[in-house]
């Protein structure tokens, strides 16, 4: 046959398989599930392709063929690392996702677009390179367009391979996000050292406070079995740069130390490596009584000091690289040093001191209340301030955001610029325990942003929040920032299509805390959605809108943990009583007759106190204050007049009714959006909007009626009443809850009215 | 340009698109990770695939072109049923991947190679065919090679809707596994009426014995959220014949039945219904009481009868199709009618009388014992056989395979053929508690084979228990096989690969229980693996072998219920004591000085005599009983001489030592089919193989060190002793093992030794 039938043939016969590959719904598998969340690596438009085909022509490896078994976290000058060949696959395969090609891999520059990857050792081209590599330390990268060798290049350049990893997820990520790929001159390193998800992940395989299914670590066939998911995971946190894992819950159970779980923690630390991902386990404090077969756990026995001490040697020659521990001590109800009258310093330090030899460092918590009752809101301060400059180099203290609990909003912990001899690092929560769980679409990025942001003035103006924890105001030597993980075994990893965003933006503001919230969530959506203006700026603009309106349909101007006892699901500012006064709602509103709010000034608990002067006078007064921490810090009446020109009681009830117009006006952003979004994640996205809606409505009505039977006033003129009495809102329960791993409430038959 | 430079052009982008789509390792999901099961419909190999596409040139519809949104189960003529577009999206979805091509649709037979799909009324095409529809009743279906309009045609026609959508998936099976597509003449209908599936899965998410993951139903999140895998489930379900799915574990929770839930599970049914699913739910025979606010649960109460009416119309409201309830009472702690001194059958019957206006059954397990201790094995009949005849028409007793619990080999529980009054249906489980769970490869097809061609002699030589659950011994009305199901959250469904072939079996036996279970498993790898004679064969040989083997290992020569206590993971035969003697292992090996097994011959319990004489008198006899039931029936001296020569005690160790020697040679088996699967799943088999040969080294050690400490033989020449001390293997224990949900055993730290 001639040669057009021919090629007419082999047109056709490509066709066929394409349209076969295209069409076949066979392949169930290709469906949008957000498994992939933002490594999503699709073909993309022109002219985008064609420039990034330009800028990356030719991946020139500097380094031999990898060997077909290397060793774990080898360093042979003649293999690449596990890190090297992990970064070599991300770029392989995002380029080829991306470009519509597969890479050409070359030894030696040959053309124009050449990208060469590597450190130093790995890489002889490099050599040369007016590179500044001094400057980004041993987590940093460069990125610079350079002629190599008479052609344009493109280099990708680290003091370490998993520097080099690092650099490749920003270089695809440009490439994913339309931006330019030439004249590229980036030199970046991490502001904080530490960089952890805190995974609440029981040994039982539950997570608490869990709303993606249940744990990823599939502890009962580790260390045998290994899930392709592990490898995903170290991917996804390695492409934004979060560099450790805490495996367990701060709840933590000691089984997790012996030998038998210590060898499933070797097989996690050995997938996890290459990705610049350490292990640290919580480590119960009791623990050398549990499964030590000690009488105590005292801190200052020199019998549990050499347990400690033993079982740090233990991991280590395990996991050579192990990061440490993380402790909750004398906290609801886990034990610790206070339970042999020490503090907890003494009780830190001889877990470091059993870490130190080793490089590891320790975590401990700051989240302590309950010995005094008088205001949940100080007791951290109280207990630790006191203890500055006792623990070792090697803690670090581990403060929440606020001095609450990861409620929708709360000023910033006062602990942060209070101890300036002492390591302090933040965490936050990425899991939504009190926003709504995985079906309520709040991105916490205007969360973080607030909280890092947030001035301290404890060295006068500037003194953010920020700048405590990275070190710069007073030297700590040790810095970081924990997320409490939203990790699960869900097939999109985090229950909702939204809350990957979470995840992300933790990671890329533990890189860097002065990052821009709504810059990280307009990368995040064209990743994961998107790179079309018509998708880009209205789901941006209702994530940013997302967390305030959270805030207002939840705990408006001031208020917090308002929300369902235990369960913390759903509205419960009715909760009174039970074990703790601290645990009910009733506690942080106040509310009676006269007006409503917590006193935390020098007429009620003085917790402002705590603050720096500037700050504390700036919160104490009222015409000073910030509205969304009016309630918080002050008791008010309900006549009180705001900034609105409304009375109080009106402002609340306001506030509470435009949560749920924000939320409606998402829905409707939203449903503007079908033909931009594939119909798997579309209908996802729909359905929890739906819901979100609902339960907002919900949080309001039930809210109103509630706080409606202390003011006794009318709603503001054209506002809707609640839809049901406050009697039906109390009887509502709901007997499973996902993430509430305690003792299932009574509650039967749940209530089948609302939400 | 010319016209072949712009095909060449065409040629060339599509080349690129199609590479960049195969290529492309951005796409994560493309792995093979188990997701679509049996279902994979990848490119056929030539001459299949050329064969294929001859045979379904074009699909020829019949009917209107479907609604945008069609209703559901809507039968309107102009528009297809949602069962009608099932079919036709699965068989388009099917022959694209399968023959490479994306189906031709027509509304007239133009060619030959047509596929004419529906039913008479759907399709008057076929009004005049020679289809003998009649011959194969509301489920069935024929496929037929026939001439249509002077073209040659393939018919897939039934009388329902649900009908065409199980030929759709015969037609696709014979596809896949390379059958011939010519001279088709096929008419099948299931044997057995109802073909369920029972999920042990707890309204908190957890999955009682269940190894792979939580449960796949979101409890939580319906009935708003509508999970995709939901359709994949049905999709699997419709595609073996499987018409039923009880959604809830017989261990029930009465909040099923309220309102809120049963809101939840009518969503569920919406989406299951175009596939044939029926939906049930277990019912807790105390809910009036625990949802009802009644004082009583007596069936006798008129109280009690009208709340059960009044549920079942309820439910009805909702879910016209309801399948029905099914009943565990007055077993292993359950409320049940003997609480009030009624029996099985008043309880029944008040249930089945609530549903029966609405056309639903109830299903009333016969898992029954406690209420004396002599021989747990011969209660459910002594219980059960005096009740025949005093069910209603519309109860179906459900019996399990054997008289104890799924062990790894039991005979045929001795109610088949003992009730010729009552409808008996058979209870199988799937998930395999007391087989390795999801790690060890054990394929079940062998076991269910041996229950189902089990011959009662109920009615004289040939009376087989599937002749006795399929109607034709005692002309039972209704009929029925139900599955203890083994799906879960994880991404494969079952935890792994090799156990999705059970789930497959389980609905092949159902749908015929006289097929081979060989055949099936040949299908399956075909299927699942590949068609290449290089697999199937060692791959189907392997699977055969699997199950005995696990029988060597953990319990040879007919004896039971060994493993562990509570959790039911690995050897216990050293377990005693406790609540009941039922839950020991002594109690069934009855292992002495002098020798070992259970004596229910007329010496014994005579559980013997509850069988028909002909097969009482062959199991009670040394000479006639089989090998297999040796020590099911007897206890005999350490020295008795088997057929193979060998003493008890040796035959013994033989047995246990030859099932490992089966695991080791499954090991080599798979080894070498690593170039004819896919990474993913042969690295997932290969760690779950070797995993169970470790286990079964440790069955066998362990079991070989207790017995002989009564035996005190030598082992036989040759044969390696146990690894451990027994002191060793009974200090063993295992704090979170998965598929128990009762109260952890006390167990800190784990052995760290074994296995």
């Amino acid at each position: 046959m001639g040669l057009n039938r021919a090629i007419r043939r082999r047109a056709l016969a490509v066709a066929v398989l394409w349209l076969a590959a295209l069409a076949a719904p066979g392949s169930v598998s290709r469906a949008e599930d957000g498994y992939e969340l933002w490594l999503r690596y699709r073909l993309l438009d022109e002219p985008w392709r064609s420039a990034g085909r330009a800028a990356a022509h030719e991946l020139v490896t500097c380094d031999q063929d990898p060997p077909a078994h290397a060793g774990a976290g080898g360093h042979a000058a003649s293999a690449p690392s596990r890190s090297l060949l992990a970064a070599r696959a991300e770029l392989e395969r995002g380029l080829a996702g991306l470009l519509g090609a597969p890479l050409r891999v070359t030894r030696a520059v040959s053309a124009n677009g050449a990208l060469i990857v590597g450190t130093l050792r790995s890489c002889s081209l490099l050599a040369r390179a007016p590179l500044a590599l001094a400057a980004v330390g041993a987590e940093g990268y460069v990125i610079r367009s350079l002629s190599v060798q008479g052609h344009a290049a493109t280099v990708i350049a680290a003091n370490t391979d998993v520097g080099v990893l690092y650099g490749v997820f920003d270089y695809l990520r440009r490439l994913q996000t339309h931006r330019p790929m030439d004249h590229l001159a980036i030199a970046t390193q991490p502001r904080l050292e530490v960089r952890v998800l805190d995974h609440w992940d029981n040994l039982d395989g539950t997570v608490e406070r869990g709303y993606a299914g249940s744990s990823i670590w599939d502890w009962w066939r580790l260390p045998d079995y290994l899930d392709p998911r592990y490898v995903d995971y170290a991917r996804a946190c390695a492409s934004i740069g979060i560099n450790g894992t805490v495996l367990n819950n701060v709840d933590a159970n000691a089984l997790v130390l012996t030998h038998p779980y210590l060898e499933k923690v070797t097989a996690l630390a050995r997938v996890l490596r290459p990705y610049g991902l350490k292990v640290y386990l919580s480590a119960r404090f009791s623990a050398p009584i549990e499964i030590g077969g000690l009488k105590s756990a005292d801190p200052l026995d020199p019998a549990v000091r050499a347990w400690w001490a033993a079982k740090a040697d233990e991991i280590y020659r395990l996991i050579p690289d192990f990061g440490g521990f993380l402790v909750k001590a004398n906290s609801e109800g886990q034990p610790g040093p206070q339970d042999y009258g020490r503090s907890h310093a003494d009780g830190a330090n001889v877990l470091a001191d059993a870490l130190a030899p080793h490089g590891g460092i320790l975590m401990w918590r700051a989240f302590v209340y309950g010995r005094t009752s008088e205001d949940r809101a100080r007791q951290a301060f109280d207990e630790f301030v006191p203890l500055d400059g006792r623990f070792r180099a090697n803690v670090l203290l581990q403060v929440k955001n606020g001095p609450i609990d990861f409620q929708p909003r709360e000023p910033f912990h006062p602990l942060f610029g209070a101890m300036p001899h002492t390591n302090v690092m933040m965490e936050l929560q990425i899991t939504k325990e009190y926003l709504g769980f995985a079906t309520h679409l709040v991105y916490l990025g205007p969360l973080y942003e607030e909280a890092l942001r947030a001035d301290t003035y404890a060295r006068g103006a500037g003194s953010t929040v920020a700048r405590v924890i990275d070190g710069w105001l007073f030297g700590e030597r040790l810095t970081g920032i924990a997320g409490v993980a939203n990790t699960g075994a869900d097939r999109n990893w985090t229950g909702s299509e939204f809350d990957q965003a979470n995840w992300y933006v933790f990671g890329r503001l533990a890189w860097d805390p002065g990052a821009s919230a709504a810059a990280i969530a307009q990368e995040w959506v064209r990743m994961t959605f998107s790179n079309d203006p018509a998708v880009v700026a209205p789901v941006v603009a209702m994530m940013m809108h997302s967390r305030e309106a959270a805030v207002d349909y939840m705990t408006p101007l001031g208020l917090a943990h308002q929300m369902a006892r235990d369960t913390h699901y759903g509205p419960g500012p009715w909760v009174a009583g039970g074990p703790r006064r601290e645990w009910t709602a009733v506690y942080y509103h106040r509310a009676d007759a006269a007006g409503i709010g917590f006193d935390r000034t020098a007429s009620g608990s003085d917790a402002v106190a705590q603050y720096a002067p500037p700050v504390a006078a700036r919160f104490a007064n009222l015409a000073t204050v910030p509205e969304k921490y009016l309630l918080w810090f002050h008791h008010l009446p309900w006549d009180y007049r705001l900034a609105s020109g409304r009375t109080l009681w009106d402002e609340l009830v306001v506030r509470y009714t435009r949560g749920v117009a924000t939320v409606h006006a998402m829905r409707a952003t939203w449903s503007r959006l079908r033909a931009y979004v594939d119909p798997e994640r579309f209908d996802e996205v729909s359905t929890f909007l739906a819901i979100q809606e609902r339960e907002a409505h919900w949080w309001r009505d039930a809210s109103i009626a509630y706080f409606q039977s202390f003011s006794r006033r009318p709603l503001p003129p054209g506002v809707a009443p609640p839809a049901h009495s406050l009697a039906d809102y109390e009887s509502v329960c709901f007997p499973f809850t996902p993430g509430y791993t305690g003792r299932t409430p009574a509650c039967s038959p749940p209530n089948p009215a609302i939400p």
